[in-house]
């Protein structure tokens, strides 16, 4: 299948429009690069967010089950607050000497493991998955990078060219290897471990008959783009191994699962028992603040360093860092990961529950407020589970309530509210989700 | 000369410190990677900022000459106003309709000439200039970017491969050509274009021969890294219409030269009277606030969103569109350039008549408020202007004036204030200058 473009989109002609955002949709088309992509096959359209609730320019309110970013809710004020306090004080950059960066630095870097003592600061998580990059090739020495077969790491030329997911009209560097996953090729989880160690092994092996050499490993530690694969716990570990003992680094892209998302740890990683060399922030670091950083080892950090400059004119500016340490004063302070990991067991009791009672959801797979949801009726071609998938997504898009899909076949929803959510909200969404399964 | 290590920067243990700079120091290294280069021989320490000023935390005053980040001023009240307001409302991302998204890509658009009518957003500029570098390889099909000799594009690794100004240190692609320009080799003004295209024309003819072929010709209309070097006007004509013949994309990098700084014209490209095909944006378009743009004809821009998904998740939000919205506003509303213009006379006139007092002044080359001034004693080697030109700067910075150096031998001064400043700074400027040049 080609994934060049997400199911999920607005296709022009499909369904009738609205005046109003036909008319945004027709001054959209001839200023915007035909890059940008708009979900739902009937685009939504916002003026006012709060919350767990988006609102359309009608004042119709839509529960928010899929923005990532806003980890603390929509506008959240405190956040706001910091980030206009601070805009109004004083915006510097990092070759300046000002104290809020490096208190919010060691504030950060005590969230980490003892190993991750260093960090670099960017504004985006394509960017912190470049500069990764540019990091394990240079201490390597090596170019190969390997990543799962579905992985998506970000936009920048480097990182589009390591990640499948973009598809075929992204060509891929000759140096990436995919790597199969345990979960979505039927293995089970006894022999997940050993499945994924033999796939790492063999992609070094080629890398390095190729003159090529393995840099990095790189992976999301809840695999979302290959649709949220989370468990067993530890199987990564001897394909970790693999990759330092063939002198190439572990990056860990947690710009989905990281601050908090899995409710069990701040970090995906630690749900895995490991620490990489490297690790990619962004997303949710800033509430909607672009902002991203890497946290690494001392050695590959300073080695880098020494060698290369890096000179990001953005990035580690005041704003941004005041921005940044609102939100992991919140996380902290009204122990959202304690509740991100309470509405996760809420939301996957409700869904195995509907499981029972409906037929269409054929896997349920989570890691606190991260879920792949697998839809299609059992024994059904796997086409039809895609489009039942759409189904349910556009149908609880019109019932007010958003996720979108994910996965090899894109037959999984993919669910990820903000961390906020309460049970009122996943109680709602399960409601929704239970309609929309009876309509589709 | 290796060009790794910015010559305006801190070294550990040449001079003391005061007691709580060096704390913060050693805080820093303890936590931040190596990469972080602090400026000046004495590191400057700044806890707020308004307009024109920097203060450190004894409210000592500095005079910004340097930051082209924030062009409207630091902390400008409106345009923080308007950031506050946009973030209390909705921060909604472009796969949902929100007008204002719409309404400011419109008002930028209109500041291009006709052919330049699409546009894609972006976080920072070297996110730009890696997006434009991926569509120009894609449209053309070929490999190869021609830059100027010490050409600096930005930071992701596609980017930093066309960057020489970052020196040994960072691998340059086997697919970049430099180029040299007409300023720096001496160059008689009337011969400055013949030069320049036959530069282009064996950078072409030698991409072809090994089947590279050539992307795209990158190129900063000011050439600020190289040394600023903004005349003759129309120089370039004549090697961009080689870049076309042999099938490759323009691509005009307006992070430092656009939104004004030029004085003359909102695009620097346009000083020289040519339209690229694509133009990247950064800087000052928010500010502060990290957002950048690629501006681009459409048919390159369609041909690329066709087939590539390009979806950056900060970008495009509507707070950052708020916030460049307003600072469009008020450089359009306050004539900003008209400002920029005749400040940068003023400054300028100011040089030349401390260049007549005052030796060690070889060189002044200005484009509005964006100036290359060559320091050195006229019949003493290189070596010698170096080491005058980063005593001016350090001298400046002890009296509380901000700028840095710039060009292959690090022997020019780049002074590039806020386009607000007034007659009172540029005066302040100069009399200060005048101080460090009979000191140095």
């Amino acid at each position: 299948m080609s994934k060049d473009l997400m199911p999920n989109r607005y296709t022009p002609g499909e369904v009738a429009l609205p005046k109003r955002e036909a008319e945004l949709i027709a001054r959209r088309d001839s200023v915007l690069g035909s890059s940008y992509r708009l979900q739902y096959r009937q685009p939504v359209h916002f003026v006012r967010g709060e919350g767990m609730w988006l609102y359309d320019p009608d004042g119709r309110a839509y529960l928010d089950f899929y923005n990532n970013v806003p980890s603390l809710g929509h506008c959240h004020p405190e956040v706001n607050a910091a980030m206009a306090e601070q805009a109004g004080r004083i915006s510097a950059n990092t070759r300046y000497l000002e104290p809020k960066l490096v208190d919010y630095a060691e504030r950060l870097i005590d969230t980490f493991p003892d190993e991750l003592n260093r960090v670099v600061f960017t504004c985006t998580g394509s960017e912190s998955n470049d500069l990764a990059l540019r990091i394990a090739r240079l201490v390597s020495g090596n170019e190969g990078v390997i990543v799962s077969s579905y992985a998506y790491h970000g936009t920048s030329a480097a990182v589009a060219a390591v990640s499948p997911n973009l598809g075929d009209a992204v060509k891929l560097s000759p140096s990436v290897r995919m790597v199969s996953l345990p979960g979505p090729e039927g293995v089970p989880e006894a022999q997940a471990a050993d499945f994924f160690e033999a796939q790492i092994r063999a992609a070094i092996q080629d890398l390095k008959r190729r003159g090529i050499g393995v840099a990095a490993l790189l992976f999301d530690s809840i695999f979302s783009s290959d649709g949220v694969w989370v468990d067993p716990l530890g199987f990564i570990a001897g394909g970790v191994n693999a990759v330092r003992e063939a002198g190439g680094l572990i990056i860990a892209d947690e710009v989905q699962p990281g601050f908090g998302r899995t409710g069990d740890h701040m970090w995906g990683f630690e749900r895995h028992g490991i620490v990489p060399d490297l690790v990619t922030l962004g997303k949710p670091m800033g509430n909607g603040f672009p902002i991203g950083a890497v946290v690494g080892r001392k050695t590959p950090m300073e080695l880098f360093g020494r060698t290369a400059r890096y000179s990001n004119t953005f990035a580690g500016n005041t704003v941004g860092i005041a921005t940044a340490d609102a939100v992991l004063t919140i996380l902290q302070r009204d122990h959202i990961l304690q509740n991100a990991l309470a509405m996760g067991q809420r939301l996957r009791n409700g869904l195995e529950e509907l499981a029972h009672r409906s037929p269409g959801i054929r896997g349920i797979r989570n890691a606190g407020l991260f879920f792949g949801v697998d839809i299609g009726l059992a024994g059904e071609p796997p086409a039809s589970w895609r489009a039942m998938a759409l189904n349910v997504v556009n149908a609880m898009r019109e019932d007010g309530v958003l996720i979108s899909t994910t996965g090899a076949n894109e037959d999984s929803l993919k669910v990820r509210p903000p961390l906020i959510c309460q049970a009122e909200h996943v109680d709602l969404f399960l409601a929704s989700m239970e309609r929309a399964l009876l309509a589709s």
